[in-house]
């Protein structure tokens, strides 16, 4: 059986990465990805064959991926955070649906959701909402739904690809949607470059955010109705009583 | 300034652990921590002063490491997956607030939710929700609406907590409410002791899963409508075309 690893490297450093990650690297003779992760992890994994391309060629990509391991080769795919939270670990197992002798095993990593939220603090304290804003293949009113169900039900809610060159006001869209069901006063944060040169992070109101411009390299963490700052940290507290 | 840190050591495996939750580990002098998660570390990191103690008994633990931390003691507190997600970290900042000299610092880890999802295949591969299902601190109706919404929104959910003694029939109410808005076709999936001892999987539908048993070291998937059943793996699309 040939088998193709998708592996989660975390936000981009080396110590972001599990030792199973680091281990299954050394291990592969061939490591496929976007050119961006794939830059971040060169210099640590030297002597390989490096498969990179750019952006809105995931399948082309993970064709390739699986052609080579179909082909005997030990490949694995790298995703920045984890490989199957918005990576490609779904798509080369659609992909790899019709090769009888492969397997896609998924290693998994630091996803953004938590390395951005251990920099802010601990907004995941309670029940969250993972949610991206991008509309490339999920219809807006779909995204909206999710948007504004997550915020009825009170819940922490996590925004990945908050903003794009083409889509400057979908941060504002989603946090007017949410502002229909939360104060303005919620507390929420975000982080720009988590754990790579060029970190930013800042916690703010849900008014103050929606009038906030953030780029494509952000996390947006918007807390719940408990959600609290705490020196200068963003925190969401489980219940537990405090005398 | 006396720092006190969180640490994610994942699910339980060292190399489930990253590069950096070890380096910290290996720096303190004192690590505190629910006895179940010491246990699965201690013969890593010898020649360490270790605090543990039983569940139900966080208050206490977090206020020792805090007491240990200000007497300038480098501590850390394990936490199995991340520190944040249903761990400690929350109630650190909240008790540690009123201590001028103290910063609480996370080190972010692999929660069960990608830990388990990466075992059953890619489960979290588009838009998803985290419910804990213990009512111990969080009220049942606050989690029905949360599970109701998640289930309107159609989002992947993850479940931890689905079972406890006291509580053999939550994770059959939980589908019961979920089931008033999806298929009882929707793939699920369960991982049980998740890179541990004893690891078992199982993918079924959200109408077998309501008539079956898990325990508490169980992380349960729900899948949204476009979850599918691939080679014995449950995959929820991102919604790449596929020719």
């Amino acid at each position: 059986m040939n088998k193709l690893y998708v592996v989660g490297i975390g936000p981009g450093a080396y110590k972001s990465m599990t030792v199973e990650a680091i281990e299954t690297l050394k291990e592969c003779s061939v490591i496929v990805g976007y050119s961006v992760y794939v830059d971040l992890i060169k210099e640590y994994f030297p002597n390989k064959e490096y498969v990179e391309t750019g952006m809105r060629k995931e399948t082309e990509r993970c064709q390739a991926a699986i052609d080579l391991a179909c082909k005997g080769q030990k490949v694995a795919v790298v995703c920045s955070g984890d490989g199957v939270v918005y990576g490609m670990a779904g798509l080369l197992m659609e992909l790899g649906a019709k090769e009888e002798n492969l397997e896609v095993e998924v290693v998994a990593g630091v996803t953004a959701a938590l390395s951005g939220g251990a920099e802010l603090g601990a907004p995941l304290g309670h029940d969250f909402v993972v949610i991206s804003l991008s509309d490339l293949m999920t219809p807006w009113e779909l995204i909206e739904k999710r948007l504004a169900y997550a915020a009825m039900a009170d819940m922490v809610i996590c925004l990945y690809n908050p903003s794009s060159k083409k889509r400057t006001d979908y941060l504002k869209k989603a946090c007017t949607i949410i502002l229909e069901h939360r104060k303005k006063e919620t507390i929420c944060g975000f982080v720009k470059n988590i754990a790579r040169k060029g970190q930013e992070k800042r916690i703010l109101t849900l008014e103050e955010l929606k009038n906030t411009k953030v780029d494509m390299f952000t996390t947006v963490f918007i807390g719940n109705s408990q959600t609290k700052h705490i020196k200068n940290q963003m925190v969401t507290p489980r219940g537990y009583q405090i005398s």
